[in-house]
């Protein structure tokens, strides 16, 4: 009996002040609230500190051998949420993958705009290779803002000669197109996100950078190259679309992608994975996706 | 290595006579052919038989103890193809999956233009289910037409009231859009499907029906209440795009879908599992998501 749980979810989000087009520094506090109300396991073991010169918290389950690192990106288009909020999720991402989360507190919009998220994701990213000597034993993930980040990492790692591609990446509700073109079936569904908060929020990302750059709207990347991707997402969400169009690009960019759409549930709904069985098995799945790549040990299958 | 084993199939196929587009007695030589020259392995038993009143074939790995039932659909553009051909693929995921496989013999246009071939599925199924008393134990599979069938079926078994779903769906490099608008990047890479192929094969099957209607073109269905799906493709396949459509028209209402694109293989590779890794791990991912969902014995996860 899903349903229930579903609805639970839902109203508790329907419910929520936080509004994401709301004004920037009063909703990071109503943000940091929705999600601290998310119990965190006694057995985390969560630590502040810094990768690359960035802030970064280290989460790891007591008493657990991980099997390899997989560095995280919040959510919050670009503008709320951090590293220490992220616990929840990215712990019970850690217990499933049998790995250490290492969360990154990139700098937010619209003090720091475009590319200084991107500019901390990749010191992050660069520093942990050099640390684990090669990039076989990392992925990269993310949710919403976080996974397009994730990507964009992964874009920029590319074009730098000297950086390898991580083992695999998974991407929750990853928002890939900041042109907010808004084409989601059903968006009105969805009580996280609507399309002028997310306009807002690109602007004040973007500050005249070019939305249709593929380091900022993956969707419009060639993405080739690319570790195996695995996208989750919500049918209930606005940013579904987002979803699929990128697996779609990676697809046609010969990219290994898995796109998993779990039906009538929300964004970011492996967040609610306490309340929500649905959100428990995607977790899951994602940490069965992480658990092959980084026992594989190469960057992709070929 | 699998760089070398996609490079030999490939040149299987672009050395090939067969060519769907051609003179259809002359093709479903060629065709049975092509496919007969894959080894079935010693272990598997086929027995030609009935189900509902159709041919159907009887596939089981000896010494295996089935659990749960995939009737199958073979493909060939609706007009070449056989259950005998569709024998070795059928077995392979037989055994990844551990049930047994009924494939169905349904008839070929264009002696005999749509609805025949449905008639013919649903027929098979509502046997199936009727000797199963109840649809818990029972998956649907299909390649290439025969997963637009299998589609087809479900659909079909929707608008019956009598008619349960079956459990989930695994779906070969789906022909959804028997429009055939020909988007896929890249369709050039593709030696065995083109466009003017199918625009022939479309034309036969439908002899006047509207390749909109959802029950020829799933793409064009609304999908709603359909069971778990996983749909996989490869990225050089000139159906590429229809298996990414059908996924989004499968996300859009809010059907558990997932979209497993594997890299620089062509439509139906899972059919050269003995020759190509990624055929055979494709086959495995099949597999366990047939487990997984006829153990849930439930038809979808609300």
């Amino acid at each position: 009996m899903t349903q229930q749980q579903r609805e639970t979810v839902a109203r508790i989000l329907h419910n929520s002040p936080v509004d994401l087009g709301g004004d920037v520094l009063e909703q990071r506090e109503l943000f940091r609230q929705l999600v601290s109300a998310n119990p965190v396991s006694d057995d985390v073991i969560a630590e502040p500190g810094t990768l690359g010169g960035v802030p970064a918290m280290s989460i790891e389950i007591a008493g657990a051998a991980p099997d390899g690192v997989v560095l995280y990106f919040h959510g919050g288009c670009f503008a709320v949420g951090s590293a220490q909020a992220s616990v929840g999720l990215a712990a019970n991402l850690a217990r499933k993958a049998g790995v250490r989360v290492v969360s990154v507190d990139y700098r937010l919009a619209p003090e720091h705009p475009y590319p200084a998220a991107l500019d901390d994701a990749l010191a992050a990213y660069r520093a942990l290779v050099d640390r684990e000597q090669g990039a076989e034993r990392i992925a990269v993930a993310g949710e919403s803002a976080g996974a397009n980040l994730a990507t964009a990492v992964m874009l920029a790692a590319r074009e730098d000669g000297g950086l390898p591609q991580p083992s695999c990446a998974v991407l929750f509700s990853p928002w890939a197109d900041v042109t907010v073109p808004g084409r989601t079936h059903d968006a009105g569904l969805d009580p996280v996100i609507n399309g002028d908060a997310l306009r807002l929020r690109a602007r004040d990302y973007l500050q005249g950078t070019d939305p249709l750059d593929g380091l900022v709207s993956p969707v419009h990347a060639d993405l080739t190259g690319l570790p195996p991707m695995l996208i989750q997402a919500g049918s209930q969400e606005y940013l579904l679309d987002d979803a699929v169009r990128l697996a779609a690009r990676a697809a046609a960019d010969h990219v290994p992608v898995t796109l998993d759409v779990t039906p009538r549930v929300l964004h970011v709904f492996q967040a609610f994975a306490a309340l929500l069985d649905e959100g428990d098995e995607a977790l899951a799945r994602a940490g069965g996706f992480l658990r092959t790549h980084l026992a594989d040990g190469t960057a992709d299958r070929a």
